[in-house]
């Protein structure tokens, strides 16, 4: 039995449950909640899918067509909070960060890692969010020049696990992921 | 078969797969995930608990503690956009709104109607977000001082359903919910 106070032993377990989303298609970390601020500074939320995460670089990753709200969105306001609620865990996750938006040359070198029936993705005619007559009038373009690579550097992990008694902590980069536990 | 150009049975769907969040603890929209924007302009979310929604009012209900870091950021930004992903009907919901926050005397009425075992979740010592010594240092206080119901007014609802091909609509409270196709 681990010690309940050991704010590693809970860190682990935060980074377990986020890098499965990567690997296993059915886990809960595969389909993050990203939280963005509109330019007209609303809240947005919307699911993404979760496509690398690296403990050793902080990061995550996310691909995503570049005609989407969530790129005019990120480009007004570069910050994002992605949000997982893994049940099997009684785990939220919560990061907080900041964006790196890649394009077209920038992403070529994933583009080519993209299996060809799932790049209808990326691209579409009109671009997404615009209003048609019927419910079917737009195509796909599968298009690379549409292709968008979202790096998400992260600041803060915040971990609330409902568990009896419940428990939460959060994580920081700058000081090396220390962490301290929080009132949930 | 109805007709798949059909807003208003796009629409029933979305309100039925909502309203049962409220009725059906396993429902997807039973715990969706609430999107505000903190003090500082950043996006934020968390998994919160639906307990009421009311198509006529075109609105939904959310208890949470006064002292939560989210009632913060609501005080500074009256907005929220709440997300639902159902996975049984692929339906992704995003419901963009304003809040009214109701606590102590204004809340009463609805604090009576609170299981005794579910009281625990309002008034924690010291308040949620502080920083402890240890992961379980800290009282619930079930105090209905604390007890505060959000109701969300609903300004817009977007709809985007995964099926083959996606469809995706978004319907808006100033036209009378006509609702308009979007490119998904």
């Amino acid at each position: 039995m681990s010690d309940p106070n050991d704010l590693s032993v809970f860190l682990d377990l935060g980074w377990q449950r986020l890098t499965r989303g990567v690997a296993d298609k059915r886990a809960a970390a595969r389909h993050p909640v990203l939280a963005t601020v509109s330019p007209e500074g609303r809240p947005e939320a919307r699911t993404v899918v979760l496509r690398a995460a690296s403990r050793s670089a902080a990061t995550v990753e996310v691909h995503t067509d570049g005609g989407s709200g969530k790129i005019t969105s990120l480009a007004a306001h570069p910050f994002a909070q992605l949000h997982v609620w893994d049940d099997t865990a009684r785990l939220q996750i919560r990061l907080s960060t900041t964006v790196q938006i890649a394009r077209g040359p920038d992403a070529a070198q994933k583009w080519q890692d993209v299996p060809a029936g799932a790049r209808i993705a990326y691209g579409a005619s009109p671009p997404p969010g615009t209003a048609i007559p019927h419910a079917h009038a737009y195509r796909k373009l599968a298009n690379r020049d549409w292709f968008t690579v979202l790096t998400f550097e992260i600041e803060s992990i915040e971990l609330m696990q409902l568990t009896d008694p419940h428990k939460r902590a959060v994580f920081k980069a700058f000081d090396g992921w220390a962490g301290a536990w929080w009132v949930p």
